[in-house]
């Protein structure tokens, strides 16, 4: 009974989007930046194929693209992860699918009303959007965020559109400084004259938020975390070598990658990878060279196969004769990881990449970037780093 | 025999901590900002006593005032929770304790080492600056950060210093937008015009780092998340009220309180809260207004007794008539720490707050800022804060 009152449900909700459509818009008249005109028809198209298949009393489907390692491939021209065909067909007459059917509408409907209001809102804040109890049932829409977190991504897939494409933000974490002036929402930002802590890079780095005015710099210097991030914009590294300044807090969130993507490609600036010497560092030095598994569907507009992995390396521990103290050993699990990752096909062809990771499993131990400051404080900016860049020294 | 080891070790570096100060200063000839030349004066009293005591054969000790609960007390008329007067003395000459004692004049070492150098770095840092294994042992001087970490803060409340003043900076999370203008080492910002992500506020905001220029605001409204801080400044909420608003990305860092700290005190603005309806919220608001049990010694820079709770409150559930769906069941760890929380003597005296600690235990639910957004995406910033801003409307 759920089933058909979710059938039932769906069917007037698809109305319901085709019909807001037009009031809203009239109503409104708001005119839509171009992207969002985009979008938005892409999401209407869908409600009425939904409207139109059920009146005929046909079985509505929906076709998402597999998202899963089996459906990944590695496209050894382009040198990043794609995605391949797979799909999954999801029924709306069918007992096991129509509740997912109908979130994956209800997510379109929110992200339609998100770009109809010209407002954006983070995924904790969609699923709070769209939590409700159905009419006539007590089945909630959602039980928890884990259940609305892979729609938005099947949503995304489906209509071939960014999450930020849809109004739906991620994390904002991750930082620049640099000679760079861009346009970030109407205000102009000078990246060189932004104090100690830098400029925030937004989640949403679109086109239509931020643009490009004016740089200067010769290439990006990226690093892992702020507080490297901080011992080089303290000692004013990106003045003396002329460079972008960039951090992500970690593995970089979408607008961070998205920001160094832009960066690459619209300004040419080749980008060098300041890592730490353990698995996770292997990792985010994958993702932004080649994209993730995960998010394979968008490596072509974040991926950047050219992306060059300065350090840490293995070697570096005897090259930069570092002592012992510094070494942490390698846990089961870090060498479970160093040897997956020594296996994805875009290392496994790698000789320089094969020898570095046998190099850290023969060490037993791994190195943080901040292991340098043993060395000197500023070992890592005014040695390790401009040394490396001089001599070319780097893994492709 | 590490005892001994590290008893001449000690003294050793306690002379050099003094003769290199002497070189050091002679050579560089930086000049000193005052208040670095106040902490290492500090630091460098410390090594002296240290060196004077064990020449003359006596047993050196430091005495550190005690960060536990048992030496914290509500100070009612200044309404912030201060340090007892209890202190622990830490002998050289103590099998137990001569290790921590090293530790301690370590950390001095490489604070002062830091202010001569005029540089910064983060806690991290600072352990891999001074973790190696002791000349003719094969002891560490820290085995993890760990280690490291309570002896920085030991340092701090011996010398009185913020970590800041002695050159170490913690997470530097939390960002700012509003009609300010400020100088952030050199570089004037207008936090106005700071695009989409806002300025992004740093983790050592003392006067000699961030100078305010030009404030217009009339008040602050703190919110807790940036998704939350992101909704406000997409809807302009600063500009239509004429507020800063700030986020402390959940828990707000060292950088974010004092920095509404200044702003509270040197421009006079009242401070609003707007946080999650959980144990987590209310701790938050705790910490920003009284100060925190672990931090007591900083609550007389950082705490703002003044500042209010705008919500979310208990009530709201039925006040906002929220849907169903939007509760978040407590944990018995929530009940828990909620019956904590309401015994602190800040709240204990406090009806208002007895009562909404209750009401929250007797709904059984919590509730996110975010669950607003099941009434309208905008409803948080266009209803729910105007409202209770205009009727006064808040927790004290």
């Amino acid at each position: 009974s759920f089933s058909f009152k979710a059938i039932r449900w769906v069917v007037t909700m698809a109305k319901k989007v085709m019909k807001r459509s037009s009031s809203r818009s009239a109503g409104a008249t708001i005119a839509l930046p171009p992207v969002d005109r985009k979008t938005r028809k892409l999401i209407v198209g869908l409600a009425n194929e939904v409207e139109k298949a059920a009146e005929r009393r046909r079985d509505p489907h929906l076709d998402i693209p597999t998202r899963s390692l089996s459906n990944v491939r590695f496209n050894k021209s382009r040198k990043i992860i794609e995605m391949g065909g797979q799909k999954n067909r999801r029924h709306l007459f069918n007992l096991s699918q129509a509740k997912s059917y109908m979130q994956t509408l209800l997510v379109a409907t929110g992200c339609k009303s998100l770009i109809d209001q010209q407002k954006t809102t983070s995924i904790r804040g969609l699923y709070y959007l769209l939590k409700h109890t159905i009419e006539g049932t007590r089945e909630e829409t959602f039980g928890t965020q884990d259940e609305c977190d892979p729609i938005i991504e099947d949503l995304e897939v489906t209509l071939e559109s960014l999450r930020e494409q849809l109004h739906v933000y991620a994390s904002n974490r991750g930082g620049m400084v640099g000679p760079i002036t861009l346009i970030d929402s109407g205000d102009e930002i000078d990246c060189s004259r932004m104090g100690s802590g830098g400029y925030s890079i937004p989640s949403i780095v679109e086109e239509e938020v931020i643009r490009f005015k004016k740089c200067t710099a010769k290439f990006i210097l990226h690093v892992e975390k702020d507080t490297v991030w901080r011992r080089f914009n303290e000692d004013k590294f990106w003045r003396k070598h002329n460079c972008l300044l960039t951090h992500g807090g970690g593995q970089p969130p979408r607008g961070v990658r998205r920001m160094l993507y832009r960066l690459h490609h619209e300004l040419k600036l080749p980008v060098y990878c300041l890592l730490d010497n353990d698995p996770w560092g292997y990792y985010i030095y994958s993702v932004l060279k080649q994209g993730s598994i995960n998010l394979a569907y968008e490596s072509k507009r974040m991926a950047i196969p050219s992306a060059r992995f300065l350090g840490l390396r293995s070697i570096d521990y005897e090259k930069c004769k570092l002592a012992p103290s510094v070494q942490i050993a390698l846990s089961d699990s870090d060498i479970k990881r160093a040897k997956q990752i020594a296996a994805y096909p875009w290392f496994a062809a790698k000789k320089a990449w094969q020898k570095e990771i046998q190099k850290m499993l023969s060490n037993g131990f791994k190195l943080e970037v901040e292991s340098l400051i043993s060395k000197d404080i500023s070992y890592v900016t005014e040695v390790y780093t401009p040394e490396r860049l001089a001599d070319h020294d780097w893994l492709d």
